[in-house]
């Protein structure tokens, strides 16, 4: 156990990027630790999540949530533990999961926090495979995709918290699972600990022939992360009558738009491509979240964390994450 | 009533265009007429459909159907009378829709005909309003995008034989409807006598400016049977948890496949995108053929139709509605 501070640290955003962010794009500052008003408690944060989704909001482009204003807290989700308690909700020592933002001590309203059960997973996964990369892996998968036992199913960004989470819950429901990751050590740990069919490494030279070996028949669901030229080729990969589910387009985050020159692919091939947020279904967490637990439990899910250790360490985190270097979910371990 | 050719003539494809297709792609050449065997009938065929579909049969790339092979008749719906039969379902004059192709005699099996109802709309609507392009019409506005009476559909090639019909069928739904269309002609026909709310004229200057103008809430529903720089255009419009039908790319067939650069709109929208061939669901067709006819016969559709006299006049009569200048359904009358 750390020795508390006696001051809030915080990192707010000092400026937008222009192509890649970088550590600069922030600005850790210290700050009074706040008081707590009716119906709200105060929680020193334990994990800070990390996630593709947070580019979009240091962004001035529209985008399906507020950007992020420069001298703000940067927002995320958090673990942590209540220490003082103004809500007959919760007590003080209550492991909770909120959305307090990239800073040691955060308050929130008691309606907007989840208390958690440590018993059987530890805390973190509440940022993880049971938050919302599990339950975006879910919805995509089960809700867009719907797979059926037998047909193959693609997810780029394998390795990753949301990728890791699809393909395990893809096999689960017998389908044949093919991941895409960055480099041989993330496409070995696909396929020997997430137990994937196979994993295609999309930085090897001979990828786009590797992708259609593995892929001989085509793929019936998709499970789209990543966008750009990964996702321009595995169009034309597509069988007819298949689905894309379209979570996400991080490799665009840092540059100009891709042209996507496949699109007549979705017509002849007769694709449904959708694409979601998981926050707009709120109302489904509990049950899938209560679904992933389970899994989890009869060790049919497993999962893997990077942590950074320190809120210092979150801006360089990040940026590490929106190139890959992460594996598995990217964690800021805060105290 | 033309004296009846002792022999048949037909039009063949003698080369696959390369770019924009040409006459020269085609030859007229005579032929025998053919002898039914059993089961079949020998029809004198009256009306050739000329559709854009055509342009991908003719073409090497792969699609959703069989290429015509260079030396064989073109493939196309046609509208004729039987003079021969081998079949108890049809007699000698019995007017049938059938595929017998770029020809004026042809022999079709007797399941593969249509007896048509020529009682109260003319034998031609059944190879537009009635036929194919009016069910495709049907199908991608009801079963795909799926109007709310108030909400905002757009529809290119809006004059068309596809786009004519989405509209009044949007209109009679309720919907706030737009079409998009080539000329100032076209757009008055598809305000003033379709009864759209709007037609934006793509060959304007000021085409962008406009459909935003026209469209200042966004578009709830879209109904794509262009692509290239409209479509692409049209995305930055889609609402959030708005569809798209795909219908069609006919812009695309003549070039390089376009480069799309607003798939990000599909992602921050949710949107719903989903290609479709209308002959995938043939066991729709009699119930939508049904439907359409009531709305014909209560003032509720119309259509309008461009007429080509003479088999000759199909190559030059389908290159002109490739680059848009048919007004309404292309036929070609055969006799």
């Amino acid at each position: 156990m750390q020795s508390q501070p006696i001051n809030n640290q915080q990192i707010i955003l000092v400026s937008r990027p222009t192509g890649w962010v970088t550590p600069d794009n922030f600005k850790l500052i210290e700050a009074d630790i706040p008081n707590p008003g009716p119906d709200q408690v105060l929680i020193r944060n334990q994990w800070l999540s990390l996630d593709p989704y947070m580019r979009g909001r240091i962004s001035e482009a529209k985008s399906y949530a507020q950007s992020v204003n420069i001298g703000e807290v940067m927002v995320g989700a958090t673990v942590g533990v209540v220490i003082e308690s103004r809500s007959e909700k919760f007590r003080v020592g209550d492991v909770v999961l909120g959305a307090t933002g990239w800073q040691l001590y955060g308050v929130a309203n008691a309606n907007q926090l989840l208390s958690i059960d440590t018993t059987l997973v530890p805390a973190s996964a509440y940022l993880g495979v049971l938050g919302m990369p599990g339950i975006t892996a879910w919805t995509g998968l089960i809700n867009i995709c719907a797979p059926s036992p037998g047909e193959t199913v693609v997810v780029d960004a394998a390795s990753g918290a949301v990728g890791s989470v699809v393909g395990q819950l893809a096999k689960n429901l017998g389908c044949h699972v093919v991941g895409i990751a960055g480099g041989e050590e993330k496409c070995r740990y696909v396929v020997d600990v997430l137990g994937f069919d196979a994993c295609v490494d999309h930085r090897s030279s001979t990828f786009a022939a590797d992708l259609k070996a593995h892929i001989p028949e085509g793929i019936d669901c998709l499970f789209e992360n990543v966008g750009g030229e990964i996702f321009e080729n595995l169009l034309t990969l597509m069988k007819p009558f298949s689905r894309i589910a379209l979570c996400g387009l991080v490799s665009e985050f840092n540059r100009e738009p891709h042209a996507y020159r496949t699109i007549r692919s979705i017509l002849v091939n007769r694709i449904k491509l959708q694409g979601f947020i998981v926050s707009d279904k709120l109302e489904t967490w509990p049950g899938i979240r209560k679904n992933l637990h389970d899994l989890i439990e009869s060790g049919k899910l497993t999962f893997r964390e990077s942590i950074a250790q320190g809120l210092e360490k979150a801006p360089e985190a990040f940026v590490g994450m929106l190139k890959g270097k992460n594996f598995g979910k990217q964690l800021v371990k805060l105290s």
